[in-house]
């Protein structure tokens, strides 16, 4: 099958959902919206940045003079942790729960002008060693179950500061999209004894066209799946059901593959490449677990130019996602990249 | 429970999804992305707009001299119908389906200066009937088993032309979302034998709070399980399975209730409101799909102003859809707008 030429629909195992692929369709010229690019110049420091070392937030609180990263309790969060438990039923139409949490920020660097491509290796491990400490003090508590680490990065992705960070929204609930990746996963650890994603990687490591590059403890790939045009999938090579359970030696190999995709990235249009970036794991309400594969997933919305995006809209919001280039492409690009980045040469 | 207090999730029975809502949160102040204001002032016929009457289009077709809605190929289609049936298969991780389909645009009017809420009831109808006549004869093919309607108004719904238009994407395969409400409403079926909409209409007529207002045959609502901050559905108080099954009155209130909407939506923030819209209704597969009763839904970004949108991103992709607004605020937002377009004053 001539996954360059013919639409086509891809399965996602993981979530059990499509994609439909159009290659033939990246010919279309483009007469839409174009994207601000990125404000690259920024000081060191900004005296308005609410992320800043020693600035005043606007609750009052002042942040300390951190030196790596710092974590605090985020001041307009979703979710709180006072909320009462209450359940509004009428029928099989109507359902609501209150739902309990906490939602935290990392500040990654106090360096206001630095993302992860530009940080160094130690700086990206020391936000590693906070998700864990996170993860592992959130999950503690009785009423969190599931502990979403992220990262919106890019006014383009609704990111409202360009300060380095990361959000954590902590809760009693699991939500769908790692709920929908934990059903998939017992179904195939019940049927093979197996871990879903440790299968996948061994064929991708034997097929090699989607892998990006690999070191010794994690593959980065675009995954069969994709759906966003440059999505891809940092994947470790060790079955583990959730990030604590990593060695120091996989948290320093996770560091360097985050700055090395995200370097990838940034130079693919020569701009700070917006994304959205998570890690799936086994929720934190005391079972096992033995099914779960943990994972980190980069949604980076740009399509052909940094101000040019894919849209995901009609069609992708009423039937099913759909993209214009196939994985295989993307992945050769992405590929072929330069892992140095483009400002530092 | 206090849905304007208190963050809760929320049941969508249609998609058997959640969507966590943080009532709260509406009070966070906004320094991200701000959008491009709606370009409004635009000529009746410009010579560069490739869905005017008696242009030229990029594959050198001449658009006819039309004076209600025209119907043409899409140039850029995503489905082909020429497609080869492939399928391409290794092991139960990596799974393709080559797909057949047709891509349709629709352009509404032929003055380039109109948007739906600002034509006539009777423009309108003519959509509803081309509409209704291309299911029907898409319908009709053999490889088309699914006939997903839609419109994608505004640059920031990735909109690249703003001449009233909308899309058909017909194809073999039943995509994911309507999918989904399928199974929902065939399980109630089985069980109660009777539409999931109904009841639900049933309920909402007595509770009023979501909504919006109703004609002889048609109610537009906020539903119980809204994602985006004003996201509305049409529902027709008839069961039926497919739009073909209107009556000529039926087409009539469609067109009315579809206007009276979206001129509430334009009122809001006295801006061209941006959406997507499409209707969801029973498969062409040439069963009788009794479960289904169809609705039109409209997804519109727009969440505080003219040009402050809710972003979909990190938790949104990575957990699952969140609000800031409850669906009864955003209800009694809309029902108290006027229904007379604001430009017209
Ligand atoms: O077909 P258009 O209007 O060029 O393109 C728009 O609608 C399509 C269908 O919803 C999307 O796939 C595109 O991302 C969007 O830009
Ligand atoms: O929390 P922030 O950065 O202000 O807000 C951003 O991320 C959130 C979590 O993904 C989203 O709900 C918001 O729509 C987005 O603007």
């Amino acid at each position: 099958m001539n996954f360059d030429e013919n639409p086509h629909r891809r399965y996602n195992p993981l979530t059990e959902s499509w994609v439909l692929v159009s290659p033939h369709r990246a010919k279309r010229p483009w007469q839409g919206q174009v994207e601000k690019l990125a404000n690259d110049e920024r000081p060191a420091h900004d005296p308005e940045c609410y992320l800043c070392a020693g600035n005043t937030r606007a609750n009052g609180e002042v942040n300390p003079n951190y030196e790596q990263v710092y974590v605090f309790d985020n001041d307009f969060a979703a979710l709180l942790k006072d909320t009462p438990d209450e359940k509004y039923e009428d029928g099989e139409l109507f359902l609501a729960k209150t739902e309990k949490g906490v939602g935290r920020v990392i500040c990654f660097s106090p360096a206001h002008n630095l993302t992860v491509p530009e940080m160094s290796e130690e700086g990206i491990r020391a936000v590693v060693d906070a998700w864990v400490a996170e993860y592992n003090v959130l999950g503690a508590k009785d009423f969190i179950n599931y502990v979403q680490i992220f990262e919106n990065k890019g006014f383009v992705m609704g990111c409202s500061n360009p300060h380095p960070h990361g959000q954590i929204w902590a809760q009693s609930g699991i939500p769908d999209e790692p709920l929908k990746k934990q059903n998939a996963q017992a179904k195939y650890w019940a049927k093979h004894n197996r871990s879903l994603l440790a299968d996948y990687l061994e064929k991708e490591l034997e097929k090699k066209e989607r892998v990006l590059f690999e070191n010794e403890h994690f593959v980065a790939l675009v995954p069969f799946w994709a759906v966003w045009p440059f999505e891809a999938m940092l994947i470790p090579k060790r079955k583990m059901a959730r990030i604590s359970e990593m060695t120091s030696e996989e948290r320093d190999a996770l560091a360097n593959a985050y700055k090395r995709l995200t370097v990838k990235y940034d130079n693919l249009f020569e701009t700070s490449f917006p994304y959205s970036a998570g890690i799936h794991q086994a929720p934190t309400d005391g079972l096992p677990h033995e099914e779960w594969h943990w994972h980190f997933v980069f949604y980076p919305p740009l399509l052909r130019s940094a101000t040019v995006k894919k849209f995901m809209v009609g069609y992708e919001m009423l039937a099913n996602p759909q993209r214009d280039i196939s994985a295989e492409k993307s992945a050769a690009i992405l590929r072929d990249l330069s892992e140095v980045h483009y400002k530092s040469i």
